[in-house]
């Protein structure tokens, strides 16, 4: 065993997280363990007390990061029978933004007695909600200051991000910001606690924070529009030094060498994103092929060589995603959930029935029906907006439609319609980065939707008009973090000195390419003609029904029935 | 019993038909009995036969029809304890247009061996929807020649109309419309059946075959425009003799006697269609109030004074409804068709397993929850065009559309949304009669659905501002039939001299009467608002993308695959 090396990739999901042992030289993946959070998402009670949270809340327990450390870490080590010798870096990737806030020795207000009562001293999970009206804040000032970090993010921000969660707190809780020496992601939190330092990453402070490489954080006087309290926040509570992932941020401290049963001191890589991770481990680290992580919603990167203003993007980070280049995001807030309600809210006995009778579960039946149907064959049309349009509308208050139903319409064409609608979406997105100078030549899919359904694949292919690869890893995150793991430990100590060497030995497709079929281009071209028409009319103002729709029904719902 | 006088009504559906005995002087219904024809609907072998139809072929049997009277008449005496002797009237009601070619003396074509293996010699059934091509031909050469009668049907005439299914036969069957001496509707084919003479009704040649009382058939030029060999058709196989209906057809003759057990020479009325003989069943003898069969589809029947054009009206005919006034005509061509498509096609099964648990049907369960939203509260909207749009675009091409979904959309907020849909659809009919000079005030509603869905009753009071109510019979097209039997006998003999008279004294409302709530008004206002702008633009050419994506997928079925 002795020559060969490992590493750990520690992924911290929504729900779990999960440790996966990789070899270094060949990228196999040796042994993975996974820790289901005991508090989970927080969206009812705070843990163990009787304190209600508000709708949209969404919280985390820090301590079970720490817990995920020490079940699976030694769990793999166990498994595999590697010695933790030959284990030479860990990474770690993390739902974002999901922040805390926390003493400056790294203490999170929530453990502390004084403050565990308070929701707003507990982690903001990445899908808290419920900092719209700061978002919005931010986006008008932004707007009337003219600030120029609006364009690297497709012209607004989201309630999901910092600021939004950070001026939240100041809002309801300011003896919560006023105690809190830092606020800090939990991706940069888990690193400090590893490492006992103190270290702030290039991903999530440029795709979350609006912090660029050029010009730094949005200035105090910007801050100081948004509120008086907050004009130092970065210089008091977080920090102007943001380093690129692929860094080292350290060696593992004595404590987490016992947590984790690793030796102290091994190389530990600076925090890094589960979605942005994915892109090296999906063997891309140059411009022109776009990585698309496929499950409930899609986030789409590319990497391109220049900074571009690209409508709708999520945003465009410096060594974001692979150092030296500029990271691209965008998303589609809803696919995989969308079949998923169409499963649980529109499907009739029948096919419940059938698909039972077949041992195959219903969305595998319904796939089987649709891919029998040629394109256009349904005379169905969809918008897929049953969560919003996160790009390249931007617009949560977008709803979904459905468009050419007959009586003779039955849940297979529908199922299919819904496929299409959401790779339209995609293509919309893809053409986006295109027109902008962002080639995108090929996709890359990863996730759990391009091993559930080949069909979807093939009209992805269909409609894009280019070739998808698929990764080989079902866990590209997690082996995303083991590649920057030895990245961090470096060539010298039998890693790699870069994360291009890292992905081009670690990091593997499937020999599975699904390619474009002309006859399907042809008549998905005069379809996705009519699903930019239809994109557009609702979209960008022709109509705002959707959101009137929106509003009444609020408007219905506050008023005492 | 001597006193009381009773009527006969004969209801010919599409599956049956059906004979109700009534009281002349109440409109007491007595007795009741169905056949259900032999040959039901004829859409795939010719009975007897190997001889496959084509698609959208809809034929009937004219000895069902025969069936009916001696099955059906003879048992509502039998039931009754009635003397034949107070029987003083009978008439009938039929699908239309339902028509067939027939020999001088009345014989079918299709009882004869030269020609019962011919499809055209059987009766073409109102759904017989075939004859689109000729539709098609009628209507562009009575555009191209500017003929006047077009706008006393909205611009437009249906496939189902009786010189579309004359032109298919002549196009298709050239030796069969040699043959036929007679084309004439099933309605007045059946009046002649009871009476031995041959009669034309104003109702069906009104509304199915052209004719106006003023200007009578269209001109014999257009005939010849159409095709020379037609140009004299109305001469040679019908007739420019077209009664009013209320008049008395003739006596029963001997071998109908023999039938239906009734007296010799008992008044038959002129025969009449089951929509419009609803109307003075409906208690509606005058302008102002709207009469809605609803079903399937729903059918709006209003009184006019005067001839006037309004925009996509199925027809307009003097007479064509109650003698001395003009009937106005429109429709939807899907309403409780679609709430049974959403039943059978997109309801999951957890709203079945609950319906079956409280031993309700699925309709009743989900109208219970739909009951418990507000106007608004789903956030959806609907298009009702599943089926098309029968008025007042009068477009087969339009489809279905839903708008709003979300990812917490549930089928009972689906299942209210269409039903508001098809209320809206009726609203925008309703103000094409009121802007026109129609006055609609009040709404009676008769047919299936008033009795199955009380939260859609009084959805339609809210979107349409006006109050509804509902006819006592619940075979409100026999009882009309039975009025018009007691007329065709007189008041001499113990009926009556006019419908008026008959309506008053025989057809009757329930008691319940759904009001507009006000506070629903105000949001269907709203929504109303915006189901028009999408109406229009979907309907009147703004985005023809139904009409595309319709002839998309014509195109891609027509490809060997």
């Amino acid at each position: 065993m002795g020559k060969r090396k490992y590493a750990v990739g520690v992924d911290f999901g929504t729900e779990s997280g999960r440790a996966v042992l990789v070899d270094v030289t060949t990228g196999r993946e040796v042994a993975t363990s996974v820790y289901r959070y005991k508090n989970g998402v927080i969206d009812e009670f705070l843990p163990g007390s009787r304190i209600r949270l508000e709708p949209d809340w969404a919280l985390q327990d820090p301590e079970d990061y720490i817990r995920t450390f020490q079940r699976t870490v030694p769990a793999v080590i166990r498994e595999s029978g590697v010695v933790p010798a030959d284990v030479i870096g860990v990474g770690i990737d993390f739902t974002a933004c999901t922040m805390l806030p926390a003493l400056s020795d790294g203490t999170p207000l929530c453990t502390l007695p004084a403050y565990c009562k308070n929701p707003h001293a507990w982690v903001k999970l990445w899908k808290h909600h419920a900092a719209q009206p700061e978002a919005d804040q931010i986006n008008a000032t932004g707007r009337r200051l003219g600030e120029g970090w609006l364009d690297r993010y497709g012209g607004k921000i989201s309630s999901e991000w910092f600021f939004s969660k950070v001026l939240q707190i100041l809002d309801e809780a300011p003896e919560i910001y006023a105690a809190a020496d830092r606020l800090i992601e939990a991706a940069d939190w888990v690193i400090w606690q590893l490492t006992g330092e103190e270290t702030r990453n290039s991903c999530t402070a440029g795709y979350k924070a609006m912090w660029s490489k050029r010009e730094g954080f949005p200035k105090d006087s910007f801050f100081a529009a948004l509120d008086p309290r907050l004009e130092r926040v970065i210089d008091q509570k977080m920090s102007r030094m943001i380093r690129p992932i692929g860094d080292r941020a350290g060696g593992l401290s004595p404590q987490a060498a016992k947590w984790t049963g690793l030796q102290e001191g091994t190389a530990v890589a600076i925090a890094n994103v589960d979605a942005h991770v994915s892109v090296p481990a999906a063997t891309v680290t140059e411009p022109g092929r776009m990585v698309m992580i496929m499950g409930t919603s899609i986030c789409h990167m590319v990497l391109g060589d220049r900074q571009r203003t690209v409508e709708g993007m999520c945003g465009v980070v410096e060594d974001g995603i692979i150092p030296g280049l500029f990271g691209f995001e965008a998303g589609q807030s809803g696919v995989g959930d969308i079949f998923a309600w169409f499963v649980q809210a529109a499907v009739p006995p029948d096919y419940h029935t059938a698909a039972r009778k077949r041992k195959i579960d219903l969305h595998k039946a319904l796939e089987l029906e649709a891919a029998r149907l040629r394109p256009g064959e349904s005379g169905l049309l969809a918008l897929d907006w049953w969560n919003g349009n996160r790009s390249v509308l931007v617009d949560v208050d977008l709803t979904g439609m459905l468009l050419g139903a007959t009586l003779a319409t039955k849940a297979p064409e529908i199922y299919r319609a819904l496929i299409e609608a959401t790779a339209f979406g995609t293509r919309v997105i893809v053409e986006a980065f295109d027109r902008n100078g962002v080639a995108v030549d090929e996709l890359v899919a990863c996730g759990g939707l391009p091993e559930k359904n080949k069909l979807l694949m093939q009209i992805y292919a269909d409609v894009t008009g280019r070739e998808i690869k698929v990764t080989a890893s079902k866990q590209t995150p997690a082996l995303g973090s083991a590649m920057f793991g030895a990245v961090a430990a470096g060539g010298a100590a039998g890693g790699y000195d870069t994360v291009f060497e890292a992905a081009q030995r670690m990091a593997h497709l499937k020999n599975e390419v699904f390619r474009p079929n002309p006859a399907h281009q042809t008549t998905y071209e005069r379809l996705y003609g009519e699903y930019l028409t239809l994109h557009d009319y609702f979209g960008r103002g022709a109509n705002e029904v959707m959101k009137r729709l929106k509003l009444i029904k609020a408007q219905v719902l506050a008023q005492t029935s």
